[in-house]
Formats: structure tokens, sequence, C-alpha cells
């Protein structure tokens, strides 16, 4: 992919960012239809209309592309490039006034997470990962390069997770490991976890049961601020992923905390 | 108390926040040294900064008044008034970057918390609660007042609490079932998940190992607010308090939920 052709993605994502931006906050702490899914997961008259606004752009520009999205399911993903959307990751955190809810914007391209943004409205701020490229993080108008922290070891590690509820059996117990093994554990957050770690704040974050529309969007931020994410094996996560992610900002760290949750 | 003096003393709380909240922004999200204490929390250069610029205003101004600081100790806790600060609550929110922690102020008066302020700087949100008052939340300039919703039962229920490893033993068990009949459960949140409840975003906030700092300016919030803000056993907290903290926005859930805890 040139670098004209990714510029051009690039800009197309952050229009997606821009469109889904004030239909998040205008749902944001006011009495929103809360329902239920399938999985009993909280979902939003907010999360549609964000998606929608994102895939009514999709569908004029680049109508050939995939799309992978939350709310309103999958279309074409042998495509060569499928947009993968999440229009409010962070459900909880939205409905409870929360601000730290984010959109999650990635583009997977031939097989690879080419583009993502991590975009939090009601904080102003925007993370910008683009494959080969630095991170970037935009708030207040002001852009800077976003860049990972080193921390040598899991004992010296900040450690984010949503919940230690996403875990079950096995999972549970070497989650409970690790965060006993950590310097502190931090929960909350959802991507805005990844997004502090990124931006050097935080050293590792461990999840589990995530989707295609949690993960793809976080692994070009991740990456392109020096950090790696991946799943629990240290494989690259990929659309068929079995939703366990563990991010890091220092390799060593990545490492240990996998032997960790092997146990 | 009359009103006269509970608006001077309430107008004093304002000022202890005006002064903090420019130390924590100056710190926030800057290497700031963290340390360790004896309990392995992490405190920081900010914390004890802020509370020192608090103090420097209630010394020079109520010097007969107490104080019962988190990082500078305690002072004439036999006194009338004793302010119960709480420079930095969420210091792992603080030290990763996250814009939830706060400032709690509270003053505690013949027996009873007469003020309780939780600020958010990094948000730009203030609740003032003062006994027998409405709760106000100030952000952007405006004033609203702060109510809490209904909810009828603990199914319906949208839970906060920081963590899940503030509790052990028998509590953690408690906590676990109480986590798995609410409706949902977020983590993190600090003092912002109590100012969520009173601003009727949340309906229940169940944590342990609390100390007075932490709690004493919860409670004129929440109350004035329309909710309840007690012990596990629904008593009304005061300075020697066990810890156990439960808030609820509707009296039917906190009861619910304190028979659950109960076991």
């Amino acid at each position: 992919m040139n670098d004209r052709t990714l510029d051009s993605l690039t800009a197309l994502a952050v229009r997606l960012a821009d469109a889904a931006a004030p239909v998040a906050l205008r749902y944001f702490r006011t009495p929103v239809a809360v329902d239920a899914k399938a999985d009993a997961s909280p979902v939003t008259i907010a999360d549609r209309e964000c998606e929608a606004a994102m895939r009514a752009i999709l569908a004029a520009e680049v109508p050939a592309h995939g799309i992978y999205g939350e709310e309103h399911g999958q279309e074409r993903l042998d495509a060569s490039h499928v947009w993968v959307l999440d229009p409010i990751d962070g459900t909880r955190a939205f409905i409870t006034g929360r601000p730290l809810f984010g959109t999650l914007i990635g583009l997977w391209r031939d097989g690879k997470a080419a583009i993502g943004i991590v975009d939090c409205p009601a904080l102003g701020e925007r993370w910008i990962g683009v494959a080969g490229r630095p991170t970037l993080r935009i708030a207040a108008g002001a852009s800077q390069v976003a860049k990972v922290r080193p921390c040598p070891a899991v004992e010296q590690a900040m450690l984010g997770s949503c919940t230690p509820y996403m875990f079950s059996g096995r999972d549970s117990i070497a989650f409970d490991k690790l965060v006993r093994t950590s310097r502190s554990a931090i929960f909350g957050g959802d991507c805005y976890s990844y997004a502090q770690l990124a931006s050097g704040f935080m050293d590792l974050v461990v999840e589990g049961s995530l989707k295609p529309y949690d993960y793809v969007a976080l692994v070009p931020m991740v990456e392109g601020a020096g950090g790696v994410c991946t799943d629990w094996q240290g494989r690259p996560l990929d659309l068929g992923s079995d939703g366990r992610v563990i991010a890091a900002g220092d390799r060593r760290t990545h490492a240990a905390a996998m032997a960790i949750l092997a146990g």
C-alpha cells in the first residue's frame, strides 16, 4: 500500500470518527433507552446510530469495502479492505455517564490491521494509529506522538483490564495471578486503557472475550507507539482470534505476562 | 448550625477545592514520582502538595478546626469541626492518566458529615453536598441540582466499585454474589462512581477498606441528591466506621443489597 493510499484511507477513517462523535455526544448523559442484546450487554440507541452514521459514509465512498460492525453486522468480509467498527466501546461507561468510552475504527487490509483510531469524544482525545507510522494523540487541536514507556518486569507494571468478570475458569485463575504479580491493577477503562498504554501511562492491558471490533483498531495504535498487542500466545490478532488480548508497552513485560497467563 | 454559618463554611470548602485543583492538574499526566506507602498504595508528590495547599488555608482561617487528611495526618480530632481531606482520591487513576480522580473535602461537625465536595478538576466537574440542602453539580460554569434515579431492585441496578480486589474472605464472596445479582457492574471510578450515582447515572456503589477521608465527603453529596450512604449494616458512617461503604440512589436497592451482603 503506497503512502498516498494510506493517507487517503486515514483521512476517511478520521471522517468516520468525526461523524460518530456528535452522535455519541448527543446521547451521552441523557436517558437513552437501554435494552439487552442476546448476550445481555447493554446496547443503546446511540450505539446503533453512531455505527449507522459511519456506515453511510462508507457506503457512499467505498462501496466495495467490507464492514464488520458491532451493531449492524458484517458485509463483504472477503473484500481486500474491511472496516471494523465499534461505535461505542465501553457501553457501560457510556450509560453510567463516565466519559471514558470511545469509538473504535479499524481498517483490516489484506490480512493486517492497517489503521486504528480510538476516539474519545467526551474527553476530546483521539489516537490515530497507522501501520508503520508513529501513533498520534490529538487533543485540544494539538497533535503529539504517543510513545509507550519502558517497563522491564510485570512486578513493576501498572495493569489495566475492563473487569475481572470477563474471565472464567482457568483464565480467571491465570488473570488473578497476573493481578497479584503486577505492581497495581486498575479496572474499567475499556479502549481508554490501551490508549493510555500507548501514551506511556500504563504498562499492560489484559482482557478476554473480545471481538474483532474491540481489538482491530487497537493494534496499529499500540504498535505505532512502540508497544505490542497480540493474543495470549503472542500471535498477531486477526479476525478469527479467540478474544484473549494482551497489550504491553515493553516486550519484556509482554513475554513475562504471557508466561504467567500460561500457568 | 444556622444557614449563615453553613454558607460561610461551604464557601471555605469551595476555596479548598479551588486551591487543590491547579496543584493536581500541574502534575497530572507528568512523570510524577510514585513511591509506596506502608500499605503499598501509590502516593505521589501531587497528593502531598494538594493536601498541603488545603491545610495552609485552614491553618490561616480556622486554626481551631481539626484536620483528618490522607497524607499529612490528623490534628485536633476532638474539635467541633474537623475537615476530612483526600487530596487525590483515585491515585491509580491519577497516575495512569485517567481523569476520573477527585479531591474530596468533607466537613465533620458535631458528629455528622455537614459538607462534602467531590471535585474532579481534569473533567471540570464538581459536586457540592451540604446537609439538608440539594446537592449541586457544577460544570462549565453552570450549576444544576443533582438527583438520584429510582431503582426498585438490585436486579435492575448498575453497580459500581473501585475493584473486587478491595474485598477479602467473606466480604469477597458476598460482593461477588452482589455483582452477579445486579444488572451490570462497572469497576474503577473511585469517588466518581458516587458522584454519578448522585447525578442519577448509577444505582449502587459498594466498597470496602475505605478510610474516613474516602467517604465523609460522599455522605452529604449522596444524601443531598436523595440517596443513602451508610456502612454495610445501614448505620450512619462516622470517623470510626469499619470502612465498608454502601451507597444507593433508592432505599429499596440499598436494603436489598445489604441483605445480599449479609449472606
